[in-house]
């Protein structure tokens, strides 16, 4: 295992001294216990938008903290959910009085921590509601799921969502809307190459020197299928078509393309698989409104792409362009 | 090679044509020649700032065409050299009057081909300036290079050269302030793995299961030693102490503190070595006023970071937080 590290076991705590360093202006970090809230502390009479999941995904979610997106991240170790009293102290510690959000990806472990979490945060007066993002289509049920997967709409939800909390929704809408983006929004990874998780030390699961796994998720777990490599068009066809297929989208329909890497893959790999993506789009009659490109959601050093399909309407679009000042998204300010 | 590809010799043009389309509100994609203008051409009366260099870096040099960046972008091959024709084109295609600059990062075949195209360009009437970037402080000599590379500081001088030519610099002021930058940033980078060039289908180096190849190239040229991994905190003092030892930075400056991946290296391993870098300056008296950290000057899916710090005078810094709107770098608007 080659990583520019220092202890295996410290991997989570030093990165984040380190963005408490690098974004001080934006960001207080918290290290006892793990959580990320936005500077200058709660936004009274506004709902707060709190996420979080294992570490080993970044940007996501504390790169996501900031105006106009999550109020609070809760990092857990390696590819580990968050411990609820993470998630409570970053709950009591944003909640202005308008209530939380909870942004769940789908994992077991997350959805259980954050359930208990909310609870605990609720004996004490906060009023919590919360959404599980599961957009994965590759798989039904998964090693550490039952249903769907949460991934890449996680991030289109949490700007959408995060921009209706900031212009003053309360908490029923605000959860609403965040039902209504998980429900229109649907996802599909491949991996060429495994990652490897700092305190296992080898690679989290092996793959021939000319094979990807299709349908991979975002912690190295199974996909659908393995294959030999193909050309960057065959591959993205092989993303696309069953997330189009699912909803479906149709022609007419207006939705945000997102190409994302897993956090090996350059960016030149990514905005040539972005141009097949949308041309396939195009030939559907399917009209591509907003876009984002890069590695937001990623799988430590893992080279692979997912492709995230969000269908649009007015006031998701009006949502994602507001105003946002994160570490990893900033727009309009 | 394992790659999101399609023909290795098309990659450059393919990735390109993905650009245009996932930031058409910002950039004209010229592809015959291939060079990246900013949308709704030339800035008259204002000085142009163009750039270029060999694909394979991306998001630099493309992703900082934009409002208070630069005008144009002009990429080669895989790490080769644009031709003198792509940066003549790029040239006279955003010149608006009051001249043009050329950040040109020092290799022999850049800086050869920028001077033919300068001189083209001047003969067609267009007044160009030239500034050589060789920020790199890992060797005097290398195998592309006469004299030191261009790494870095390349990004550093591009957004506040922009800044200077946005707010309506004169061009031997935006000349001048570029020479400034370079004389006051210095860089240096190390490798965990080799890059692979898509055209050269295997590994441009071989390094070992447990090696690191300190003051690597961005093309994957030799640097100053090969040695066995160590933890971050040693590797990060390895790359930062001949910087600092080098202009020299000295207890009391002010300085833009810049942590950079190679492409492969994921942000959770970048804001740790961040963490250490800070750190170390903290304790020698330097003052950290300025942070960027995550991927901005690549060598495609390698792994590995560089550190660049530029010493700044209030100047920089006001251009520095100037606003820009780039694919790659944006805030104020």
């Amino acid at each position: 295992m080659k990583k520019i590290i220092n202890d295996p076991e410290n991997v989570v705590e030093e990165s984040l001294r380190g963005m408490a360093m690098a974004h001080a202006d934006l960001l207080e970090v918290h290290l006892d216990p793990h959580y990320i809230v936005r500077a200058g502390g709660p936004d009274e009479g506004k709902v707060a938008v709190v996420s979080g999941g294992g570490a080993g995904h970044e940007p996501l979610h504390g790169g996501f903290v900031g105006y106009g997106m999550l109020h609070a991240a809760c990092p857990g170790a390696v590819f580990t959910s968050p411990t609820p009293d993470q998630v409570e102290a970053a709950t009591k510690a944003v909640d202005g009085g308008a209530g939380v959000l909870h942004i769940v990806k789908n994992y077991t472990g997350d959805v259980l921590n954050f359930e208990t979490a909310a609870e605990l945060a609720a004996a004490e007066g906060s009023q919590v509601e919360a959404v599980v993002i599961n957009d994965d289509v590759a798989v039904k049920d998964s090693l550490y799921t039952a249903g769907r997967r949460g991934v890449g709409g996680t991030v289109l939800a949490e700007k959408i969502v995060g921009a209706a909390a900031e212009r003053g929704d309360d908490l029923a809408s605000v959860t609403s809307l965040c039902e209504r983006v998980n429900a229109n929004v649907r996802s599909m990874g491949l991996a060429l190459t495994s990652c490897t998780v700092p305190h296992a030390g080898k690679p989290t699961f092996e793959l021939g020197e000319d094979e990807v796994e299709v349908g991979i998720g975002i912690h190295g777990e199974p996909g659908r299928e393995r294959l030999p490599i193909e050309p960057a068009d065959a591959l993205v066809d092989r993303l696309l078509n069953p997330v189009l297929e699912d909803l479906p989208f149709e022609s007419g329909s207006q939705v945000l393309l997102f190409v994302n890497g897993m956090g090996g893959t350059p960016l030149i790999e990514l905005y040539l698989a972005y141009a097949r993506a949308e041309e396939v789009l195009r030939e559907r009659g399917i009209s591509v409104q907003r876009r984002l490109v890069g590695n937001y959601i990623t799988s430590l050093e893992m080279q692979g792409m997912s492709v995230t399909l969000l269908r649009l309407d007015d006031e998701m679009t009006e949502l994602w362009d507001a105003p946002v000042h994160t570490p990893a998204l900033r727009w309009g300010r």
